[in-house]
């Protein structure tokens, strides 16, 4: 196995303006602004014990809200986000609501270390019954992480003193022992944060109880009928009918298909890939392959979108890839990326960095807008124009999860290994590495991902041999590179989506790197029946759209792209903080001379039209109005 | 307005092999299997008062089946199917088994008349509580139907007798006077039941008490939120939210736009029509009117579905059609042929007459299976093969529909006033009508809807001037007619859609009536995003559809049309009982060379195939497999 490990994120500098751009509006706007709707909807309050609950569904903001059992884990996932910021710069303002959440909490907490705040104001008595539908364990591990990062960015432990308090609990209550639930939770999350908690302590008995809850899932007899009948439930009354729906249908190890709730799975996988890395368990790491052939072959949209339908907000049939319809939830593609980066530091397999690379700039990215302060739940890839960006959602989820992965986003560009470097990303980047034979400076310039020309600057301490791989993504076809203005063979020197430069390296040496960024049409494997006869554009790794306030004169689903149209590659210099836009040739269907017929024999009139096409990741920013990413070729 | 008045099917005598194949299946076969299938799912136990009722949910047959509140309506169907089936021929075995559910809602019906044994067996306390979902009037006017088909069949008239009493105390129970309620049933149907119940007894109190119910609907106050708040329900907790679900959202004269389940809104808008022509209400005929060119001009499927959604079985935003999604109920284009034929009787215009023709050779038709036995409740017009009918349904509304539709179809041909007849579909009827000059028989031969050469031999017995119309479907270009072989000035003479011959006709006299029949390319509004870029098909009234039987190789969404493709007639002697299917030179998009991916850079490669495209009515009738109606052109 490799031994590659990422470089934090606090210790890699973006510099590039695309990244600092995106950086900056989640340090300035969002993280304040998503405190300010967690107080405004009522979930900083929940923390407040005792107090009298409000009602399970109460009025705010002329909008009605239901008071949710996963609000616990909001507030983790903003205390994560607001410390990265924190560990980018310190905040007394942001560090003081921090600490009143943590005084409340801290008053929360029962004796014994439980603390859940929906549980212990309203239903205290039936902690632990529930484990199929109320994410306790989902909360904590949320909140671990969040008090993993809040102690690494301030090296305050009152949080984490807390939430081992309770995992000290949840250890006694969970286990093979008599008195003991051989439990587990309905939505995953825990294992993961009982993983990062066992990296920042090196405890193992965190890893242990992570690896206890990844192998008892699925089991029979099946806690969640045991579960149910001990409430007198009938287990057949689970309203998603299968344990599909929470990846406990079956042991994980014998889970060959991605099936039921898409962020459940990714984070499972994620922790799955974990536990294969730090226990050398080659039949976790072996179902983790199956299971990412599986998705990549069948089940993610060209966006990385994932989990097609709404009412499992998850997975449904092979080739199952509905456009309009696409849930393909901003968390999923977050919780992929995390997927995606383990998986890559099982083995440095540039296919891995590939999905990454995609989810980020696409579906992830894409989630959060260009003010930072609105968000998308679902990412459809064809609207007629009702879709748009929420200010907040009943379920938040997703707004913490695209301002942490935006404020930590440093942390995937590159790793290192005792004699190698490997950049995943690029962008604009310093950093400082330490190999074994001594520190290396690096600087990578580039304004990626609008121009595949990147120059990397190494600089060792002193003059030292060691690896650089620089990773030539899939869609990379006829990459350059040089050193000091040598040529290297690099087509000979790329193994797995990896160019390898193996040399004696000293200070000033400078490596350019060309990734060649034509414009592509895309297409999808026919049993895609949803996008036959249709195309889609993509550059780097951008998939572009067509959106109607740069194609004005009616919805865009009415384009048509002849296949031999020419699709030019233009700079926008004054459209959001630069972009490269995408046009070409194409005709619109006109609706005159159809009266109020809504069939005919003729067909409709096409007239020609430059279409323009912009990233996907950056729609619904400007006018509302109709978007495709699928485009009819003709 | 018009006098003309449809000839009844009892009266037309269907020869041609069509129809007559149709129409032989639903008597030998529905009909008897539906009676089955009434006592095989426990509705027709249901009747049995008093019994201890069932639970609300039980497994019967390996499935779990819901007691249902509007089961007294399938009941009311079935005996109105084979009370048609009765006219046809008379069956002392039918006869026994209606005899028997008489005897049951003789001994069910209340003392005061009330008689549905829903309320009757479990909340008898609370009948006519909720009027917006339980159905009481609309099971009432399914009953009266069939009481009033029984009682045309056999002149029996106990079940009449039964349901007048029920009427007399539904009379009683609702109106404007003190004591009375100002309510109207959630779902429509009683309406055009009463109506016809007027019909039969000219009892103008029918008539009335239809009037009453529509003109009170939408009233302010509401009623539903009145009766709600009896209950002691928060109005606002109606599920579907809207009451544009049943159309009471506004009072019927101020609707314009059509909303909401779309079987409700279809009943509504027939006895809206037929107030609108007793009473002579230009109010309601406007309105019907304006809902009618609404329909039309952007909610309806090329096959004449209604209703693209699931959630509400309805309606949902202008050209919004999905394919795979469609919902497009049978009972919804049955009704549809309803509202259709009250409004050519209204005015005769050759428009509602398309409609009426389209809706059941495509989508009404195809509700049914070639055995008789199976049925589809939603119409797709896109299919992965997953999509089969059912034996039966927990909501068998549609089983019922399918079956007294084609055993009263022949009353769809032909109509009369006075001194005119009216030709409204052709395909092999005989039938005799008397004018004002004395009696007319008629003889229409013709292989129609496969072929539209169509004679139709005029025999009236004195010679006597009429006037002789014959419809010109709207699909028909360059329509030729001759008498005794002289042509006739044919588009001089067609106005709204009818070919008006008048002159003195004497027996021996022929017309020849040409449609010609090309295979048609058919295209949706681009309004319609779901079938841009693609095409239908379409010969005379039906529409066609490509199925993977006949196009075996993988799935029928990989097919793609050229548009310069020439769409050849075939005649297929050896298929079902002749068939004429439409064939092209297509391609079909390959899936080798993928490997595990699902996006490429490259198109998909196509291989030539020639297309064969069948009616639509008759898919699924073979090997399951995949099945669409819209191609996607090259």
């Amino acid at each position: 196995m490799s031994k590659f490990a990422p470089v934090r994120f606090v210790d890699v500098h973006l510099e590039g303006q695309f990244w600092r751009e995106r950086l900056d509006t989640v340090l300035a706007r969002t993280i304040p602004s998503q405190h300010v709707q967690l107080g405004r909807h009522g979930i900083l309050e929940s923390l407040t014990l005792p107090n009298p609950p409000p009602p399970l569904r109460f009025p705010r903001n002329d909008h009605d809200f239901t008071v949710q059992v996963f609000w616990d884990s909001d507030v983790g996932k903003w205390i994560e986000a607001a410390s990265y910021a924190l560990s980018h710069r310190r905040d007394a303002d942001i560090e003081a609501k921090i600490e009143k959440i943590v005084d409340d909490l801290e008053k929360a907490q029962a004796p014994d270390g439980y603390l859940n705040c929906w549980y212990l104001q309203r239903e205290p008595e039936n902690r632990w019954t529930n484990m199929r539908d109320n994410h306790e364990l989902y909360n904590l591990g949320h909140l671990i992480e969040g008090g993993i990062a809040y102690f690494l960015a301030t090296e305050r432990r009152r949080l984490l003193d807390i939430l081992e308090r309770y995992v000290e609990h949840v250890r006694a209550t969970f286990g093979p022992n008599a008195g003991q639930k051989r439990g587990y939770c309905g939505h995953q999350e825990i294992e993961l944060a009982l993983i990062r908690l066992y990296h920042l302590t090196g405890e193992r008995k965190h890893l242990d109880l992570a690896a206890y809850f990844i192998d008892e899932r699925g089991r029979q007899p099946h806690y969640f009928d045991q579960e149910a009948a001990a409430r007198g439930d009938d287990p057949r009354d689970f309203w998603a009918k299968s344990y599909e729906y929470n990846q406990s249908h079956r042991p994980v190890r014998e889970q060959d298909k991605v099936v039921g709730h898409a962020v459940r799975a990714m984070y499972m996988y994620s922790a799955m890939a974990d536990l294969a890395a730090e226990l050398h368990d080659d039949s976790l790491k072996r179902a983790c392959e199956v299971l990412w052939a599986d998705v990549m072959s069948s089940k993610i949209y060209i966006t990385s979108g994932l989990g097609p339908a709404a009412a499992n907000e998850g997975f449904t049939e092979d080739y199952d890839l509905p456009n309009d319809t696409a849930y393909a939830e901003t968390c999923a593609s977050v919780a992929l990326i995390f997927w995606a980066q383990r998986m890559l530091h099982l083995d440095l397999d540039g296919k891995y960095a590939d999905v990454l690379e995609q989810a980020l700039f696409n579906n992830a990215l894409g989630g959060l807008s260009r003010d930072g302060e609105h968000y998308f739940y679902s990412n459809p890839l064809d609207s007629d124009g009702r879709h748009s960006r929420w200010a907040w959602h009943t379920c938040p989820c997703c707004t913490m999860n695209a301002s942490r992965l935006v404020a930590s986003v440093g942390g995937y560009f590159v790793s290192h290994s005792d004699e190698a470097i490997a950049f995943h990303l690029y962008g604009g980047i310093s950093t400082e590495v330490a190999l074994k034979s001594g520190k290396v400076g690096l600087r990578e310039v580039s304004s990626y991902p609008w121009s595949g020309d990147i120059r990397i600057e190494v600089s060792p301490e002193s003059p030292a041999e060691f690896a650089l791989k620089l990773r030539i993504p899939g869609w990379a076809h006829g990459a350059k590179a040089s050193v000091n203005g040598e040529p290297v063979a690099t087509e000979l020197s790329t193994v797995k989506g990896y160019l390898t430069v193996l040399r004696r390296w000293q200070a000033g040496d400078v490596v350019d790197l060309h990734l060649p960024m034509p414009a592509e049409r895309i297409y999808a494997h026919p049993s895609v029946r949803m996008d036959i006869g249709r195309v889609a554009l993509k550059r780097g790794p951008l998939v572009y759209c067509v959106e109607e306030t740069d194609n004005p004169g009616g919805p865009v689903q009415r384009l048509r792209l002849p296949r031999q149209s020419h699709v030019e590659v233009r700079q926008r210099g004054d459209l959001f903080d630069g972009v490269v836009m995408l046009a070409a040739e194409a005709t619109r269907l006109q609706d005159d001379g159809w009266g109020d017929r809504l069939y005919r024999t003729e067909p409709p009139a096409e007239d020609p039209v430059k279409l323009a096409a912009l990233p996907y990741y950056l729609w619904n920013n400007r006018e509302k109005g109709s978007m495709t990413v699928w485009l009819v070729e003709k």
